[in-house]
């Protein structure tokens, strides 16, 4: 198994971030290949201490790495990617491992 | 569903930190009570343009918010927690939402 998070930073409007979110970039992610599930946060993003900077975070589901890697030289992963980047006006991290349960 | 990230900065010995990380938190993580599922990143954790600076992270899955609060508020989160404080020699990030399949 592997995982990709996307971790969206507080938008400028985050209800123009929301808008866009579920109109247009989910649809353009799950035409990714090999995405196996795809969760988001519902709601606030916090942390022990109070909010966190993050509005959003999704968690792609892929089989190993070689999988994402291929997921994002595609024509569809990149233009996820490209819309990611659009619709984070307050920036966003990703990060990609192989993972297992504890 | 609700997901805690636990995310881990490169600790400053990376070899006593898997090792503290497998023998003793893994089991303390594992006696948090309402966790349903925990997933520990395998390997290096990667961004798109290379290394992350973070070692490992893990994805805690709770039936939602109100499960998430109880388990930290419990002895043996607290203890999870102390432990995974007193591991993360580089640092550790905590995320906590709700989500849902997109």
């Amino acid at each position: 198994m592997a995982r990709v998070l996307v971790m969206y930073k507080t938008p400028r409007d985050a209800a123009a971030f929301d808008k866009h979110y579920l109109e247009k970039h989910v649809p353009l992610a799950k035409k990714i290949p090999g995405v196996r599930k795809f969760e988001m946060s519902k709601g606030a993003v916090g942390t022990p201490g109070g909010p966190s900077s993050y509005h959003l975070v999704a968690i792609l589901h892929f089989d190993d790495m070689a999988a994402i890697q291929k997921a994002f030289a595609s024509p569809e992963g990149q233009a996820a990617a490209a819309d990611a980047q659009a619709l984070a006006t307050g920036g966003v991290d990703f990060f990609m491992f192989e993972n297992n349960d504890a």
